[in-house]
């Protein structure tokens, strides 16, 4: 059964140019949008053209199986994303929905009935609605109908509102939960969107735990005043407040174990005008690492720092934490099969690490057995438009999944 | 001539209730805007029922005289804006708009004709067009229509543009430019906007200079990638580099003299997604003093802390000077008469002092012989929806101004 990688390459091209954003050529593609239904529409059809049927869970996730197996008959599950942050690159989510397609493709034309599954989960970035995987979530019933009913995108529309048309249905979202009995487990492949698998020469990786993920938002309140009247030691600044803080928080994951980073992505001033001293800031931290103790206890000197700064300036905060998801380990059965699989795909130097990054995989564990397949990307750039992975690593993968399932699914 | 309180408090109060925004009642009057221009009317209407002819020059500013003197004939000018910040106070501007308004009424009042024109410039703060004191500049000839037609509001619309419905009239703006022979001299009345008057009890005070400011925009210019699978030594991140350099400029200002100030007012990011490392961050910098050298120095102080920090982290940024208005030294003969007025109007306790913010006397100076008058702003809150000035001390003011321009008006 021979994986065509022109195939491959061609899906990920179409999608791209389908979807790219007339500025800077970034994907663009928030959940719900036209650019993302013309991306899922795309899979829908080709795995249509190979023999399965498609459905659209209540959650808004993309189901396809070869039409021969039943719903309920216990298979493998494999699938990513492939909604994209404001901006983003081709690779990111797209190439795990690739993989999985690209395998059921080849079975189908090789006569062969694969046990396998393909999902492409709906919002997974957490851009569109504040929340990350929440595709996911709804499917394993981590968030129910009333949480979706108040994440909003920037056109104000609940996450139910704006996946009206794209089949989210609140009324079936507890009868659609996800069926573990359905299922023999679930494989993820994803580009590492980090340096260290490029550097080293390492085309595909198995991922053995995800980091844990906190996430906040901080208001800083401070007093507006004219910026040519009032002296610097009569200032309540929210800015000088936040920038402070900006600091401390990269000082604390430098201070941390080297699997430990934070971000502040996200920063609004106000009333942001160039003469008048801003009066609220309101910024995001992501905190990730792999040990949750490194986490709690980051959230404890989070809180001090911040409460200090405060103290210090004559303003006042508001933290509040919007995710705090704790370190997943993968299944190790599953990784050893993805590791024999990969022996047995012919490649070499496979190497077990650790993801940055959450994704799906991460939802779907503790409901599944699972585990994640990396590809390497390109100098570690992802979430941007100069994101890239080679599609010879990436057809690699799918060899390493047909491997998987192929003996699993005879069983 | 008795100045009314009362009325001074009604002008006040009409014109915070007619403009304020709904959320939390600050001023809301962005140049050209519909508020604005319900400001500008209600001086027209107060001036003509005062006896007044009304016209607005082709720069958008209003000019009002006593019909009973010749436009030509030369006269004290006095006045200030109406326009003000996003969320700002109901005296900055409107109290030296107010403050020849009643000088007028009250002389209307006792039949008597004063040697005074008020007027109100349009765009003052610049945080509508992006440059401050765009119709005094305008006026005196300091931008052209090749400028105005440039600098664009939030819609786009340049200020010719916006301005047309307004009176603004490119075709004639050099034909209305100032011309100093009808002017006997320029007396701008403002809140103080800082703590030192309130805070001393001088209820008002004369100034003498006009600290002098420069303003950039810097661009700081990173690398996007994945917030969770990106380690902390491999990043370049914009955001972290646009925060070291607002604590540095925070500590320069510090480290200067104590009427040195500097105020990051505006910052945009780029892609500002929570887990995406930020690759654009966009500030200001406002940059004051009473000493040109002090900013001199500064601007290669900046420049030298914005290459240092972009050199380290992986950088790239540049640096746009956007204003650069050297300290302005009011007419010592007009300031020595405006104290005279302001002791034969019954004040005490009047100093000499700074303006830390710019106004449209800094760029009348070069014209007319020029000075200011200050009025205590409450813990010099100002730019902000709690600013507060007492009527009492505005309408001391005004019987400083009618001291004033009755000693010269007679002549």
């Amino acid at each position: 059964m021979p994986i065509d990688i022109e195939r491959i390459r061609n899906d990920i091209d179409w999608i791209a140019r389908a979807t790219a954003r007339a500025d800077d050529g970034g994907a663009d593609r928030p959940t719900f949008s036209a650019n993302w239904r013309t991306a899922r529409d795309y899979v829908a059809q080709q795995a249509q053209a190979a023999g399965c049927n498609v459905r659209i869970d209540a959650a808004g996730n993309l189901h396809a199986r070869p039409a021969k197996i039943q719903w309920d008959q216990p298979i493998w599950l494999s699938g990513s994303h492939v909604d994209s942050v404001p901006g983003g690159g081709d690779f990111d989510g797209i190439t795990g929905v690739v993989v999985p397609l690209e395998v059921l493709r080849a079975a189908h034309e090789a006569n062969e009935t694969l046990s396998l599954e393909l999902i492409i989960f709906a919002e997974e970035e957490g851009t569109t609605f504040g929340l990350g995987m929440l595709g996911s979530r709804a499917w394993v019933g981590e968030v129910n109908r009333e949480r979706l009913a108040t994440l909003r995108n920037a056109e104000g529309q609940s996450y139910l509102e704006a996946g009206a048309a794209h089949d989210v249905n609140p009324d079936l979202l507890q009868a659609h939960h996800i069926r573990p009995k359905e299922y023999l487990g679930f494989i993820e492949a994803h580009v590492q969107q980090g340096p260290s698998m490029w550097k080293n020469e390492q085309p595909i990786a198995v991922v053995e735990a995800i980091a844990g993920r906190h996430q906040y938002r901080v208001t800083i309140r401070g007093l507006a005043n004219h910026a040519g009247s009032t002296a610097m030691c009569d200032r309540q600044d929210a800015l000088v407040g936040a920038a402070t803080l900006i600091m401390q928080i990269e000082g604390l994951a430098n201070g941390s174990s080297g699997r430990t980073v934070a971000t502040v992505g996200q920063i609004i001033c106000k009333p942001n005008a160039v003469n008048v001293i801003p009066d609220e800031v309101v910024f995001t931290i992501d905190f990730r690492s792999d040990s949750n103790t490194v986490l709690d206890e980051g959230e404890q000197q989070l809180r001090h720092l911040i409460e200090q700064t405060c103290t210090r300036r004559g303003l006042s905060a508001t933290i509040q934490r919007t995710e705090a998801a704790p370190v997943v380990r993968m299944d190790p059965r599953v990784c050893d099969a993805l590791h024999s699989a990969a022996v047995r795909a012919g490649a070499r130097n496979v190497p077990v690490t650790i993801s940055g990054a959450l994704h799906d995989a991460a939802i779907l564990a503790p409901h599944l057995p699972t585990a994640m397949l990396f590809i390497a990307s390109k100098d570690g750039i992802s979430h941007n438009p100069n994101e890239f992975s080679r599609v010879e690593d990436i057809a690699l993968a799918a060899r390493v999944l047909h491997e998987l399932v192929s003996i699993r699914g005879t069983k």
